[in-house]
C-alpha cells in the first residue's frame, strides 16, 4: 500500500464516522484520537474478539482488570521510572524536536531501536543527517526523557503526591499475581490478562493511530517454569500469528523480526515483533516478549512480599517465568482498516472495505427503494425491527439504492436488504453481497436463516 | 442491608477474585481497586449489557469513544475548570480534611449537596459538628478545590502543556456532535453515548469501590427540541429504572431524588438521581439531567465552529436541547453484590450470590466426583471442553462436592454438573441449580438444551 493510499483511508475513516481528531473544534490536540459511531463498533468486536478468544474460552488465562493510576512505587520498582524512556534530538536552527531513532530511520530506512545515545549520535553524524523540517545540519546531544504521564493525587496542593498514568497493562499482572493465587488458586501453566488504555507521552506526530498518547493494549502474562520457557515462547508465537490472520489480513503482509541484543528492552530476554507492511514500512504490530522472572523478583525485592509459587504436587516454591503476547489494538483498526480498503475501477467504481463480517459495525442495512411510498417504507421498517433485535442493523432512506451500496460499502457492511414493489406482491427482498455485489430475491420469512449462514 | 453486610459483601468480593484493593502489595494506593478474574467477567458482561441494550440494539443511539485527555479548552468552556470543585474542611487540632457536605450528612442524616459555603459553615457552627477523627470542634473556613486531575503533555519540560484527565465522558459528546452530524447524518431525537473510564481527585475514603479515583461511567446525551425536553425527561426515566430493575435490584430499594434548585449542577435545569438503598443511607446510584442547549452553546461560543443542527424538513437551524442519563457502573457492581448477597441459615447454611444468569462471570461448573479416578476425570474434561466453547465454564476438582458447591455459590455461578460414577454407566450428569440448591439427573446430549432453557 502505498502512502497516498493509506492517506485516503485515513480521509475515509474520518468521513464514514470510524476516527476523528480528538477536540478538533478546539484546533485537536496533537496525537490523539476519539473512535466515531462506526469506529468505536469496530474496536469493541474487536477488543471482544480478543477477549472471547484468549480469556473467556480458554481454561488456563485468567481476566484481571487493574487500575489507570497505581501506587508510584510499582513504577519504580519495574524499572519504568528509569528506563522507559524516548532519546530525543533537537534541531538548534529551527528548534524542532524528534526521536532519534525515528530520524534515523527515516533516512537510512534502517532499524535504530534500541541503540545507545552515542551510537545514535556517531550515526547522525556519520550520515549527516539533515533536519527534516529546515534542512539545517546542526543538533543538540541527545537527551533522554521519560514517557510515563505524571499526575498528582490529592486536590490541597501541600498534601499531593506524585503518581503516574500505566504505560503498559502488564505491572497490574504482576502486582496482584498474589492475591490471584491466593482467590483463585491457578496450576502452571497459567496466563493474566488484561486489555485497556495505556498512556505514553509521545512526541512522534502524524500517521493517523499509529502511534497515539493513549490507546487500546491488550496484553497477557503467561506463567510457566523456567525450564519451559522456550517451548511456550514458540507455542505463543504461532498463536499471536493465528490470531493475526484470524482477522483476515494476508500473510504476506506480516513479517517475524527479532530484537537484536542492544534493542531488547531492560526486562527482556528475547522479544520477537510480528511487523505489519505499513505504506511507512514494516512495522510493529503485535510482540512477544520472554520477560523472564524479572518482574516479580523485582517487585518481590522491592514490597518485602513472597511472590512466589507453590506447586502442589512437589511442594517447591519459586518465581515463575513469563512470556508476553502484547497486542495494540488501536493501531489493529488502522491495519484492519488499511487491510480491508479496495478500490474497485471499471464500469461501477467503488471502495469497499472487505471487513470480516464479525467486525464489520453493521451486519446488515434495510433500505426501502424510495422514502416517500408508505407501502415500501412500513414493510421495511417491519423488517428492519426484527433484524435489530438479532444483529446491529442500519437503516437508509437517502438518495438512490446505488449511493446507498457505496455508503454501505465504504463502512464494510456485508449485506444490503432491499424492500421495492415486487415485495409487496409475493414477499420477497433483494439482497446484496457486499463483496461480490452481486443480487439475489429471497423470501422474508428466510432472512434470518440467510444471515445466520453467511455470516458464519 | 446493615453496615455489617456491607463488610462481608466487600470481604466475599475480595476473597473470591471480584475487587482486590489496588497496588495492595505496596501499600495500596487510596481510593483505587482491580477488578480479578471474576470481577471482570462481571464488569465486562454488565458493560456489554448497557451498550446492547442503549446502543447496539437502538436505531436512534450512536457510539462513541472520545480519548481522555482533550484539549484543555474543552473544560474551560464546559465550566468544569471553574465549578468542578469539591468544597473541603480541615480540623485544626488533627488536620484531617473532610468534604464539608460528607460531614453534615454524617452527622445530620440531612442532604448537603448543593448548599453554599457559608450556609454549610453556618450549619457546622450551628450544630457543633466535631471532628469525626478527634472529636474537637475546631474547623478552619471551607475552602474550594478543583477536582480534575492534571497532567502535561510532552516530555521536554520547557515545553509541556496542561491538560486533564477527563471528569465526565459527557464533555466528548459535545465537543464532536458537529462531526456525528457531519459523518452519519441523524435526525432528531438522536442520542450519543459513550461508556469509559473517567477521573476524579476525590478525597473521600471507604466503602469499597462506592466512590473511587478512577471508575467506569457510561452516559449519554439524549438531542431534543427544546419544547420537548419534559417529554423526553419522562421517557429516559422510565427506561432508567427498567434498565436497574433489569440487572436483579428490588423496586422497594430504589428511591428518586429531585436535585433542589441550589443543589443543581452549574450546567441542569432540573436533576433527578436514581438512588439505592446502599447500607450508609440512600445514595445516588444513576441519574438523568436536564442540560439544556447549555454545553453546545457553550461550546459553539467559545470555539467558533457553528453546532447548530440543521432540520432537514423546515430547514431550520437550532441548538438541541439535552436530556442525560448517566450509569455510575462501576458503583453498579457494589449494588448488584449486595442485592445478590443472601445468607441462608439452617441445616445447610451457605453464602448465595443470586446473579441475574446473564451478569455471573461463569454460567456453569464441571466437577469430576472426584479428582484421583481418571474414567471420571476424562469423561468430565470432555464435556468441559465441549460447554468451553458455547459459555464461560469453569472447571473443579478440588475437595468435597459440598465444599465446591459452597465455593459456587460464592461467586454466583447457576449451575454445576458433576460427573459421578452413574455416569459411566448411562450418560447422565447431576445438575445443580444454585438458586434453589435443587439437585436432578440430566443426559449428557441434553445438558447445552437445558443450559439454553434455563439460562434465559
Amino acid at each position: 500500500m502505498s502512502n497516498e493510499l493509506a492517506d485516503k483511508v485515513i480521509a475515509l475513516a474520518k468521513r464514514r464516522g470510524f476516527i476523528y481528531p480528538s477536540s478538533e473544534i478546539y484546533g485537536g490536540l496533537a496525537n490523539t484520537y476519539d473512535y466515531g459511531p462506526r469506529g468505536v463498533e469496530l474496536l469493541r468486536n474487536l477488543k471482544n474478539y480478543w477477549w472471547d478468544y484468549f480469556v473467556r474460552f480458554r481454561e488456563e488465562i485468567y481476566g484481571l482488570e487493574t487500575s489507570v493510576l497505581m501506587n508510584p512505587k510499582v513504577w519504580e520498582a519495574s524499572g519504568h521510572t528509569q528506563n522507559f524512556a524516548d532519546s530525543l534530538i533537537e534541531c538548534k536552527a529551527c528548534h524542532t524536536r524528534y526521536r532519534a531513532d525515528h530520524l534515523i530511520e527515516d533516512f537510512t530506512a534502517a532499524k535504530a531501536e534500541g541503540k545507545t545515545e552515542t551510537e545514535m549520535e556517531k550515526i547522525i553524524t556519520g550520515k549527516k543527517i539533515p533536519c527534516p523540517n529546515c534542512q539545517t545540519f546542526s543538533w543538540t546531544p541527545i537527551r533522554r526523557f521519560n514517557l510515563l504521564f505524571q499526575t498528582q493525587i490529592g486536590i490541597v496542593p501541600e498534601a499531593q503526591s506524585l503518581t503516574y498514568l500505566r504505560g503498559e497493562t502488564a505491572q497490574g499482572m504482576f502486582v496482584d499475581f498474589k492475591q490471584v493465587l491466593d482467590t483463585v488458586a491457578p496450576r502452571l501453566p497459567f496466563g493474566l490478562a488484561q486489555s485497556g488504555k495505556v498512556y505514553r507521552n509521545e512526541i512522534t506526530k502524524g500517521k493517523g493511530v499509529f502511534r497515539t498518547l493513549e490507546f487500546d493494549l491488550a496484553e497477557f502474562e503467561y506463567y510457566v517454569k523456567a525450564a519451559e520457557w522456550e517451548q511456550w515462547f514458540n507455542y505463543w508465537k504461532l498463536e499471536v500469528e493465528k490470531f493475526g490472520l484470524s482477522l483476515g489480513i494476508a500473510k504476506d503482509h506480516l513479517k517475524w523480526r527479532s530484537h537484536g541484543k542492544e534493542e531488547l528492552a531492560h526486562y527482556s530476554k528475547r522479544t520477537e515483533d510480528l511487523e505489519y507492511q505499513f505504506p511507512w514500512g514494516y512495522k510493529e504490530w503485535f510482540a512477544i516478549a520472554y520477560r523472564t522472572d524479572y518482574d516479580l523478583k523485582n517487585h518481590m525485592e522491592k514490597s518485602g512480599v513472597d511472590l512466589r509459587y507453590t506447586d502442589r504436587d512437589t511442594g517447591e516454591k519459586f518465581i515463575p517465568h513469563v512470556i508476553e503476547p502484547t497486542f495494540g489494538l488501536s493501531r489493529s483498526l488502522l491495519v484492519i482498516l488499511m487491510e480491508s480498503y479496495h478500490e474497485e475501477t471499471g464500469e461501477k467504481p467503488r471502495t469497499v472495505l472487505r471487513l470480516q463480517p464479525f467486525l464489520a459495525p453493521y451486519k446488515v442495512a434495510v433500505f426501502p427503494l424510495l422514502k416517500n411510498k408508505p407501502d415500501l417504507v412500513v414493510k421495511a421498517r417491519t423488517i428492519f425491527a426484527a433484524l435489530l433485535n438479532q444483529y446491529p442493523t442500519v437503516w437508509d432512506d437517502r438518495g438512490n439504492i446505488g449511493k446507498r451500496y457505496y455508503a454501505q460499502d465504504e463502512i464494510g457492511t456485508p449485506f444490503c436488504l432491499t424492500v421495492d414493489f415486487d415485495t409487496l406482491k409475493d414477499d420477497t427482498v433483494t439482497v446484496r453481497d457486499r463483496d461480490t455485489a452481486r443480487q439475489e430475491r429471497i423470501s422474508i420469512d428466510k432472512i434470518l436463516d440467510y444471515l445466520r449462514v453467511h455470516l458464519k
